[in-house]
């Protein structure tokens, strides 16, 4: 009675190196009745992708047909060559299921979902601190400093946007920061705005003279 | 850095019987950092009641001068005779301090001390079903039919209000109520607009091109 039926659609964003990927892994593994969202790409699949579980793959002209029709929560084209978007029915049909959505996306995708879903939880993961995201991508060693430096650049930029969102979770101890999450989880499922049958139920009985 | 140095004000309201008192005390329990809120009162004090402890004891001509002062977040006067209230310096000054407030209180108190301090967090605390607070409320055995049906009628009218609550909670299973009470108050800590601190902190380095 409590518990919603409908799933949460909760959004994560944050800047490159904040540990965004291992706090959602570790959320899917801990919360069985959580799914991750399911992008629609134009980039053709590599080996081993599977359509309608890593994506739904679309030739251009299906996309755009689905961009004119609205279908999409957000869309974007990465270098002016493939489009990404995530489909409105495919996260509609999860939650209509009870599950909570989860989308990985970045601060404009973000915006552009709140949008269109108002009920969206959106939370940014931070780093504590803006050196300790310069040392993280630094102790990554995989990239040149020209390469660190622009992500650094595009953290900041993203960094601008955190007022915008609902909570502001740290990423310094990564359990901390994955139960703080689930904390947020568990209490958006008991916002009054997500209970109304079970508000309703009270008064139809109280109206009724029970 | 996460956690906001303020503390939180939250309000705990809910019909007689629901078990509101249990679940209070088992959050001060557990709950190091919170504290309840201390009102003032015109009633004299009992046997054993300490002045700033339990209440804080005032005559009738100062009460009524904290009222013309607006020193109460709410204040009531119960059945035409005794004054009761809550001190706003005192839930300032706690939270200040870094404490959480807990304010046990009923629906009328709970809206204008929301609208006294818009940031205070509400939780309704609701039964299962009408039903089910109907044989708590028998179940006491305590008090005579005409009582209970008062009772029932007064919470009838104490659940209209809970769709203007933040939250509600639904106290079905007892260690399950509490951990959702303690859900919200951990979630509401990570909210941005209590973590302007934080999000500061990275402008500010941004700006001086760190």
């Amino acid at each position: 009675m409590q518990q919603s039926r409908e799933g949460l659609l909760i959004i994560i964003s944050g800047p490159s190196g904040v540990g965004k990927g291992t706090v959602c892994k570790a959320l899917m593994e801990r919360n069985p009745n959580m799914r991750f969202s399911v992008s629609c790409t134009t980039r053709p699949p590599r080996p081993g992708e599977v359509d309608g579980l890593h994506y739904f793959f679309k030739t251009r002209d299906e996309f755009l047909q689905m961009v004119q029709e609205g279908a999409f929560l957000e869309h974007m084209q990465v270098f002016g060559n493939h489009y990404y978007g995530t489909p409105r029915a495919y996260v509609e049909q999860q939650r209509a299921s009870g599950f909570d959505i989860l989308l990985d996306i970045d601060v404009h995708g973000a915006m552009h979902v709140k949008s269109a879903c108002p009920d969206a939880v959106t939370i940014f993961l931070a780093p504590p601190s803006m050196s300790s995201l310069k040392t993280r991508l630094v102790g990554r060693g995989t990239e040149t400093v020209e390469a660190i430096e622009k992500r650094f650049e595009e953290s900041f930029h993203e960094l601008r946007y955190m007022k915008d969102y609902d909570y502001v979770v740290s990423n310094d101890v990564l359990d901390i920061a994955i139960g703080q999450v689930e904390h947020i989880i568990a209490a958006e499922r008991l916002r009054v705005c997500r209970n109304q049958a079970f508000i309703e139920s009270f008064q139809v009985k109280g109206e009724d003279g029970e």
